[in-house]
């Protein structure tokens, strides 16, 4: 049930079309662990600055997420600027101060280093691999990754991608991996660098997971009005991962019901600013959700000869 | 069990990365008239020139479409040339020369004036309606358009929406037609303007499809490569609406696998040139295919509590 995640942790100021936001609650590792809180016991490594609220923190913990993995250390916390237009799709950063993260050198507690499933969300590959290398038995490593890290230390990602299990990526990001366009090959080039299982976050296209011998493709929810695509990828890989910790193995069925679950949860989160909707649905608005993909994608089977 | 389509007739050079093709067999009727013999009995309406090949006439007739709607004219056919570049979703038009489609009045014979489903495939919205105007008593009306129309013929497309029951429509030209970002939004608008049901295709992407209170999302085949997406749509149209004309009814289970039947269709088109790859496919392909969609999208279901 314990789930550990290392990320950022940052204050994020947001425009869309539909309104505005300042310093808000963000990074991946926070929309990650809210998310993974409801299917299991996150625990959140990161660093924030002197100035990040304590009630953030508090926020986090009433979720029952373990911050104790959490350092707050001189300077300012990490920000993140960014616009969104009216398509939504794309992300215009218009700041980013690394500040503490800059430094960021996560050195695991001892209890955190006997937790058996991780996710190393979107951080430098070199953290992500220094954490790895901490557990002392680990048993399912999932990872994200972004662009910057796939041209600027594709060394330092492919010693990772050695060792981990499931690497959840943006298509675009997949493909500029391997080095090709299609998604199909991209993914089985990706799955030859190390991870069983690869899982391609297409937005508001959903996601195709390649694993041994199967694919998958889930849809999102569709919804008629989506206010903030911020940390809806890190949402989606909180819900995988923490469904995926709470069942404690990875076969084909858990896979794809762990992805759903994070469509699910990617799909709360775009529905306000932060992490606002993803820490307020019930167990039951999650499942109410899931059961509405499940009847989205559904069609009967024919059989040859019999239509 | 009988589907008049309507649509241009034509011949297309094409440039992908993987090889180029010079006259071949194109234009909307053509590829969805081939799509939907696998499941009904076409009847293909368009106008073809002095110089188009008697052979692909015979071809058509070969797979039980009835080309007694073929008007040959003098002058030149209908000529597309485009090329795709590498990601392959994008058509880019080198040429267009619309030729004897220019003048294009399609008369329908008597007997065709009796057949009950239509697909208006995609055309000038005016000719659309006239052909519709000419039927007896049309029970099922499906059809395309696109940017072109939207733009160019806004107040004839609309007259046409409000006779069709089916509107099979991309994406883009789905938010360009509603004047709204949002498919979700722009579907319910489109609904509003006539459709009872409204298929919004997405490419790579799959389907999304609204009709009264329900939305069922399907997917694409994941191809590894994909060698022409010429008439992908056009042939996702024909099988969508050569099931729909073989059921002979429209009810929210038969649309679901219409759509994948659709689906279907257009991934055999994707593989090869012109509609080598789906004139060819035997009804054993089409069936394996389905069942490989059935199991891509498949997950097991939860309740609530029970996880």
């Amino acid at each position: 049930m314990k789930l550990l995640i290392v990320g950022s942790v940052g204050m994020d100021s947001i425009r869309t079309p539909f309104g505005s936001v300042r310093d808000a609650l963000g990074g991946s590792a926070v929309y990650a662990s809210v998310a993974a809180s409801r299917f299991s016991m996150p625990a959140i490594v990161g660093v924030v600055g002197e100035d990040f609220p304590q009630r953030h923190v508090r926020m986090l913990e009433r979720r029952g997420i373990d911050v104790s993995g959490l350092q707050r250390v001189p300077g300012k916390t990490f920000r993140w600027k960014g616009r969104y237009l009216f398509d939504l799709n794309t992300a215009h950063t218009l700041a980013t101060h690394l500040n503490v993260l800059r430094d960021f050198n996560p050195q695991l507690s001892e209890p955190h280093r006997g937790i058996k499933d991780v996710f190393l969300a979107n951080i430098d590959p070199e953290l992500q691999y220094a954490v790895y290398r901490q557990l002392r038995a680990p048993s399912i490593v999932c990872a994200d990754t972004m662009n910057y890290w796939i041209t600027g230390k594709r060394a330092a990602l492919k010693k990772l991608l050695k060792v981990v299990d499931v690497l959840l990526i943006n298509e675009g990001e997949a493909r500029q991996l391997a080095g090709v366009p299609n998604v199909v090959r991209a993914a089985r080039l990706i799955r030859k660098l190390g991870p069983r299982v690869v899982v391609v976050k297409r937005g508001e296209y959903g996601a195709l997971c390649f694993s041994d011998g199967d694919v998958f493709a889930a849809p999102t929810y569709p919804l008629e009005s989506v206010f903030d695509p911020t940390g809806a990828g890190d949402s989606f890989a909180g819900g995988f991962c923490g469904y995926i910790a709470r069942c404690g193995r990875i076969t084909p069925g858990i896979i794809r019901q762990a992805i759903v679950f994070g469509a699910v949860m990617g799909s709360f989160c775009v529905e306000r600013f932060s992490i606002q909707r993803t820490a307020a649905v019930t167990w039951r608005d999650i499942c109410r959700r899931y059961g509405e993909l499940h009847r989205l994608v559904r069609f009967e089977h024919i059989h040859e000869g019999r239509v």
